[in-house]
C-alpha cells in the first residue's frame, strides 16, 4: 500500500500538497487535486486512508432500482442498511449512480474523494461502467445479487435463489401439478441464471421432463408476461412460477383475459413478496425475500470487509408465503 | 410456538412444575424434568426461551477436529469464535460432542437444558446423530463446512472451496503445468465435493482433458498420499493439488522417496495453510483459509440467527500463498 510520501515522489510534488489533495483543502488547484486522487487510487492508497476509524461515512449506490416508497422493491433494503449503519454510528449517503456519474470519475476515485470508507451497490448491471472496475477495486464493496471473483474487497449479498425456486416447485408438486411453466426474469443476470438452474434441477429431481415450451425469459416487469404466458397455456401448463411478483401480476392478467380462473384453472407463484403480492386478486403465493434483513446483512458484511474479514458471499433464506393464487391441480 | 401453559396442559401438570423443569429447579424429580424438557422441545418452546437476552451463553460443539494447540487446524477457528463472542459479552462453553453425548440427549434438549442460546458446530460428519436432527432443529445453529436445506435456524459457514481450488489450478497453469493431478480429501463430504467440481471446472476452462488417473480421493491425513501419488507420477503428473496441507506433506514424502525433487521435478500445492506449511522442506505453496476470521464470522452469523436474520450461507475468500513447493514446469 502506497504512503503519502510515495505518492508525492511519483508526482514530483511535496508531501503537504498530496495531503491537501487527499483531504480536500481549498488552496490547491482542482486539476492538481484530481491528479493526487488518481495517483493515490492507482497506487492503492485508498484502502489505507479510508479504513481509518475517524471517517465514518458509507455510501449506498443505487443504479436501476425503485426504492422511494414502501411498495417498491428497494425500499426495505435501503432502510435495513441505513438502520444498521446508523445504529453503529456510520453516516450513510444515498447516491443515484447515473451513467453520467459513473463516467465522470473512476469508482475508487469517487469514493476516495468523497471520503467514503466503503459502498453498498444495488441495481447495477454487468454493463455498468463501475461494475467493470470492481475486479481491481481496493474499496470495501458489498454488491446486491452480483458476484466478483477473487477480489477480497468485494462481497456478494443476496437471497438463496436456488432454495427459493425449489420451494416454489415443491409447493406446486405437492398440489399435484406436473405441467409447471417457468417465466424467468431478464436473461444474463446472475440471479436469473441461478433461478433457471434451480428450476431445471427441481423438475429433474421430481422426475419430470424439461419442456422448452414451458420455460422463457422475460424482463422483471409485468408487461413481459403477455409475450410468454399464452404459449405456456397452449402447451397445457397448469401452474406458472414467475421470476418476480410483477411478472406474476402480468401472468394473472393474461390468464384472466383468456378466461382462466386463478387458482381453479391455473396456479401462479411469484418471487420477492413486495407489497402488491397481498393486494392482488387473488392474493399471490410467493417466495419471500427478507429485504430489510438483506439490507441489514449488507451493512454487517461491509463492516466486515472494512475490518479486513474477507467475506465473499452471504445468502439469506427465502420463505414460501402461501396465499390464494395456488391450489390443487384440477382433474381433467 | 408453545407457551408454558400449553406444555403444562399436554403433560397434565401445573404451570409452576413446567417452569421449575425449564429452569433447572432442584425440587422436582429428574424424570419429570426430562419429560418437561422433551415436551418443550417437541412443542417448539426452546426458541422462545433461549432467545431471551438474559441467557448469554453459547456453545461450541466440537466433534472430530484437533484444536488444542496453535498448530492444529481448529485452534484459530475456536479462538476467533470465542474472541468475537466475548467481545460481545457472551459466555462460550467448548464441548466435545462425543457420540455418547449425542446419544444421551437430543440436540435441542441438550442445548435447552444447559441454557445455550445457540451453537457453533465444527467437525461433524453426515453420520453424526445430531447432524440428522438439524433439519428440524429450532435452535440457532452455525455449521462449519456443512449445509442444511430449508431450515432458517441453520447457517453454513466456510471458505469458498471453488475459488480456492481455482486459484491453485490457475497458479500451476501460469507456471506452464498441464499434467495436474488432484489428491482430494475424504469422499462424500460437502467440501470435497465442491473442490472436486472446482478442479474439474478449472481444468475444463483451461481446455485441458480430465484424466481419471490423475484424480483420487484419499482422507485428510498425510498417510493417504502413498496410495495415490505413485499412480499420479506413473501417469506423468508434473504438479499435484492436494485437499489439505497434510496430504501435501504426505505427497512431498512420497515424491522424495521416488527420487523426485520438489519443486524442480514436481510442484505441490496444499490447502488450509496450517502452521506446518511454512516449515516443510521446501515451504509449501498453499491455499490459505482465514481460520481466525472464519471463527469470528461464525459468531456474527450465530448472533444474526439468534436475532431472526435467516442467513443461510456465508463464504470467506481463500488466498493463494506462494512459497517454494511450486515452480515452472521442467522442459523434457
Amino acid at each position: 500500500m502506497a504512503t503519502i510520501k510515495e505518492i508525492a515522489d511519483r508526482l514530483g510534488v511535496s508531501v503537504s500538497t498530496v495531503s491537501k489533495g487527499l483531504n480536500g483543502a481549498s488552496d490547491i488547484s482542482e486539476s492538481l487535486r484530481q491528479a493526487v486522487l488518481d495517483t493515490a487510487v492507482e497506487m492503492g492508497y485508498s484502502t489505507k486512508r479510508s479504513r481509518k476509524e475517524e471517517h465514518r461515512k458509507l455510501c449506498l449506490l443505487i443504479e436501476n432500482m425503485d426504492y422511494d416508497a414502501p411498495d417498491k422493491f428497494g425500499y426495505d433494503i435501503v432502510l435495513g442498511f441505513r438502520q444498521n449503519a446508523y445504529k453503529n454510528k456510520w453516516d450513510v449517503d444515498i447516491v443515484d449512480a447515473t451513467p453520467a456519474l459513473q463516467a465522470a470519475d473512476k469508482y475508487d476515485t469517487y469514493l476516495l474523494k468523497n471520503g467514503y470508507c466503503g459502498a453498498f451497490m444495488v441495481g447495477f448491471a454487468l454493463e455498468d461502467e463501475w461494475m467493470n472496475q470492481l475486479p481491481t477495486t481496493t474499496m470495501p464493496t458489498v454488491l446486491l445479487d452480483n458476484f466478483v471473483e477473487r477480489n477480497p474487497n468485494i462481497c456478494y449479498v443476496g437471497t438463496d435463489s436456488h432454495e427459493g425456486i425449489e420451494l416454489a416447485v415443491l409447493h406446486l408438486l405437492q398440489l399435484g401439478h406436473k405441467k409447471i411453466a417457468f417465466l424467468n426474469g431478464s436473461e444474463g443476470s446472475l440471479v436469473s441464471d441461478q433461478r433457471q438452474e434451480a428450476f431445471e434441477s427441481a423438475m429433474k429431481k421430481a422426475g419430470l421432463p424439461l419442456n422448452k415450451n414451458l420455460m422463457a425469459h422475460g424482463y422483471y416487469v409485468a408487461d413481459s408476461a403477455k409475450y410468454h404466458v399464452p404459449g405456456f397455456l397452449d402447451e397445457g401448463a397448469t401452474a406458472i412460477v414467475c421470476g418476480n411478483d410483477l411478472l406474476a401480476q402480468g401472468a394473472m392478467e393474461v390468464c384472466s383475459e383468456k378466461g382462466l380462473r386463478c387458482p381453479q384453472d391455473i396456479s401462479i407463484v411469484g418471487f420477492d413478496d413486495i407489497e402488491i403480492a397481498q393486494t392482488l386478486n387473488p392474493p399471490l403465493t410467493t417466495i419471500r425475500q427478507e429485504r430489510n434483513e438483506l439490507g441489514r446483512c449488507a451493512y454487517v458484511m461491509l463492516n466486515s470487509l472494512i475490518h479486513h474479514i474477507p467475506i465473499s458471499k452471504t445468502l439469506m433464506r427465502p420463505q414460501l408465503i402461501e396465499r390464494s393464487s395456488t391450489a390443487k391441480v384440477a382433474l381433467k
